[in-house]
C-alpha cells in the first residue's frame, strides 16, 4: 500500500491569487522538503477551461513550480476529483511508473458570478435532467423531504449538521466561513431549495490542497509520522438521478465504503470527512457508509454524537458546508485534515485518540465516490 | 504487464454526432463482447467544456453506454491525453483495482468555428509566451527552419512527412482526408507558418477510438490474438517554450522513448505512430525516439524508407495530418492501428511481418510525452 508523508492546503475562500498561485501556495510546504524526492504530479481539477480560460493545466503547473521535467497528469471527476486522484496517485505508486506522487488539487471560482458558476457545475447533469429543470440543489431538496418523511427525522436534525460544521469550521484557519451559526440562524436563513437554507449547502470558493504520496515501504524515510492509506475504492452509480430506485441509497457510496473497508480490514472509524455538499447529503452518507444506523443518522446530530467529543465526529475540518468546496481542491483537502488529525496536529479540532480516519470524495450527485481509509498504521 | 484486447475507431472528420455518441459508435464493438467485464472506464478528453458546454464526461458515457456501475475518470493532458490515460490504465491494472479497463478517448471539434478551436488550443500556452503571440504552428515553423539550416535539410523532404501521410490516409477508412497529395500540391497550398503549408498541419476532427486492456495473464481469455504493452512511459519538458536551449532536442519525447524501451527491452520496431500535428514534428520527433538517424531523418523520406513498405514505416493510418487529430481521441486511436499492425488486419496498410510498434503521444509542443511499446508477446 501507499501512505501520506506530507500535507498542506491553503486559505480557502474568495481569493485574489491565480489559479497557478494557488497550486503554488499549497505545494510550497512540501517542496521546501521534498523538491527533488518528486516523480510524478497529479493535479485534481475538473474546471480550468471554463473557470479560467486554461488547459493543458497539468504542464502549466509543473512549468510554475519549476518541475518541468515531472511527467504530470489531470484528473477530473466534478465534485469527486480528488478522491479520484488519490486513486490513481496509489495505482501509479503500486504500478512502480513513480516512486513518489504529489497530488495537487485546485479551483479556482470566484473568477465567474454566483449564477455563471451554477450554469457550469450544471453542466454535469444529463442533457435529459439538465433541460427540464433539476439541479443539484433541487435533489438535495427532494432528498430531504423524502428522508424526514420516510424515517420522522425532524428538520431540526438536518438543519444541526450546518450547525455543527460552522462551529468546526471556526476553528479551522483554512475555512472559507469561520463564523458559528445557531440552530435559529440556519432555519431562518433564506430558502435555497425548499425546505433546505442558504447556511445549508457549501459557498462557491477559491482554493488548492496539496498531499505527498509513496510507498509505504519508503514512508518512514520522508517522515517519522506517516499516514497511511489503508483502502481507498470507488463506486459509481446512474447519472439519471431520476432512474434510481430509492434516492436514499446513494449506491456509488455504498459500494465504495464497503470495498476501502474490505481493502483495509478496519471496522470501526475514529472520524470521517464526507461530502456535505447540502447538509441532508452527511446524514445519508453517513448511513450508507455504515458510519450512523440506517434511518437514525438523524438522531446522531440531535444528540451531538458527531461533533468532535462525540461517538463520531463527522467534518472535523468544517467540511464543504463551512471550509469551502473549490470543486478538485475538496477531495485532497479531506486528506489534509485526516492527515492532520492521524497525526495529533489538528488544534482545536483534534479528535482525541483518533488513529483512523475516513474520507468520502463525491461526484455529482453520488454519481461516483470514492473512500479513503487511512490509520497510523500500514 | 497488461494487453489490448479489443480495439475500435470511429470515422475521424467532421461529424453530425454528439459527443455521446462518438464515445458509443467506438465502444459498442468492444462492449457487444465484452460489456460484462469491464470495470472501469477511463475518458481521456481534454475540451468537452469548451467544446461542448459539458463537465463530468466520464460520468455521463458510462450512463450512457449503460455502463452505470462501472467506476470511471476522466484523463486529460492536452494532445496527449490519450497516451497518459494507457499509462493510468496500465496502473490501475497492476494495482488491482480494476481487472479490464475501457479506454475511450473522444472529442468533438468542430462545434466551434476554426478561429474559436484554435484560440481554445492556444488556452494550453503560458500566458507569458501566449501574450507575445506564440502560437503551436508558429513553433513549428520555427522548428523547420532550425532544423533545416542546421542539417542541410531540403524542403521537400519535410512536405514529403504530408505527401506520405496522405497516401496512408487515404487506404484507412477511418481517416479525415482521404485523398492523395503530390509533393507539388503541399508546397504550392496556403501558407500556414512560414516555410509550412496547410496540407502540412492536421485538420480539426470529431472522433472517438477505444480500446479494452487487460492484465497479460488474463488476456487470452478474451481473445487469442491479444496485443501485449510491453513498455509505457511518460517524459515532460518546460511548457516554456523558449526557455529550453535547443528547440530540436524534444526532451520529453526523448526520456519517455528511453523509459519505454528500457521497459520493454525492445530495441528495433517494424512500425511507428508519431505526433504529426506538422511535418516537421514527425521527423524531429524520429530523431528523438531514435528511429531515424540524427540529423539524417529528412534523407529516409527523400528515399522512402518511412513508407508502409520502408525500412521504418511511420504512420501507417495517415498520423494525425490525414487521419485527424480529434485531441482526446488521438493517442487511443494510434493504438488501435498498432494493435491491426500487429494483429495482421491493416488491410491495404499492413506492415508486412509486423510485430513490435511504438507509438507517441504529445502533449503541446513537447510539454509532456507518451511512449507505449505493443508486441505480439508479452
Amino acid at each position: 500500500m501507499v501512505a501520506i508523508v506530507s500535507a498542506s492546503l491553503t486559505q480557502f475562500g474568495k481569493r485574489r491569487e491565480s489559479l497557478f498561485d494557488l497550486a503554488k501556495e499549497s505545494s510550497l510546504p512540501i517542496l521546501r522538503s521534498f523538491r527533488d524526492d518528486i516523480d510524478f504530479v497529479v493535479v485534481s481539477n475538473s474546471y480550468s477551461g471554463e473557470f479560467n480560460g486554461v488547459s493543458g493545466l497539468n504542464n502549466l503547473v509543473t512549468t510554475y513550480l519549476s518541475l518541468d521535467y515531472v511527467p504530470s497528469i489531470r484528473v477530473d471527476n466534478t465534485s469527486g476529483s480528488g478522491g479520484s486522484s488519490v486513486l490513481v496517485a496509489k495505482s501509479l505508486l503500486d504500478s512502480g511508473i513513480a516512486r513518489s506522487v504529489l497530488v495537487i488539487g485546485v479551483e479556482k471560482m470566484s473568477t465567474l458570478k454566483t449564477r455563471d458558476v451554477t450554469s457550469v457545475i450544471s453542466s454535469l447533469l444529463p442533457p435529459r435532467e439538465r433541460s427540464v429543470g433539476i439541479s443539484v440543489p433541487s435533489l438535495a431538496s427532494l432528498m430531504a423531504k423524502i428522508y424526514m418523511e420516510k424515517y420522522g427525522a425532524k428538520r431540526e436534525a438536518i438543519a444541526q449538521v450546518a450547525v455543527k460544521n460552522h462551529r468546526n469550521g471556526a476553528k479551522n484557519p483554512y475555512a472559507h466561513i469561520r463564523k458559528e451559526v445557531s440552530l435559529d440562524d440556519v432555519l431562518s436563513s433564506t430558502v435555497v431549495a425548499d425546505p433546505l437554507t442558504q447556511f445549508e449547502f457549501c459557498p462557491i470558493s477559491d482554493g488548492s490542497a496539496s498531499i505527498l504520496m509513496v510507498r509505504d515501504q519508503d514512508a518512514l524515510s520522508f517522515t517519522s509520522k506517516p499516514v497511511y492509506i489503508k483502502g481507498v475504492a470507488m463506486g459509481s452509480d446512474s447519472s439519471h438521478i431520476t432512474d434510481r430506485e430509492n434516492l436514499l441509497e446513494m449506491r456509488s457510496v455504498r459500494i465504495a465504503g464497503e470495498k476501502a473497508r474490505r481493502m483495509s480490514g478496519v471496522t470501526r472509524f475514529d472520524f470521517a470527512e464526507l461530502h456535505d455538499m447540502a447538509t441532508i447529503l452527511e446524514i445519508v452518507e453517513g448511513e450508507a457508509l455504515g458510519l450512523l444506523r440506517e434511518g437514525e443518522g438523524w438522531k446522531y446530530y440531535m444528540e451531538g454524537e458527531t461533533d468532535i467529543d462525540g461517538e463520531i465526529p463527522i467534518n472535523t475540518s468544517g467540511g464543504l458546508n463551512s471550509k469551502g468546496h473549490p470543486i478538485g481542491a475538496s477531495g485532497v483537502a479531506q486528506l489534509v485534515e485526516s492527515f492532520l488529525q492521524v497525526r495529533g496536529e489538528a488544534g482545536d479540532r483534534q479528535v482525541k485518540n483518533a488513529r483512523v480516519g475516513l474520507s468520502l470524495s463525491m461526484a455529482g450527485f453520488g454519481n461516483s465516490a470514492t473512500v479513503t481509509i487511512v490509520g497510523d498504521e500500514p
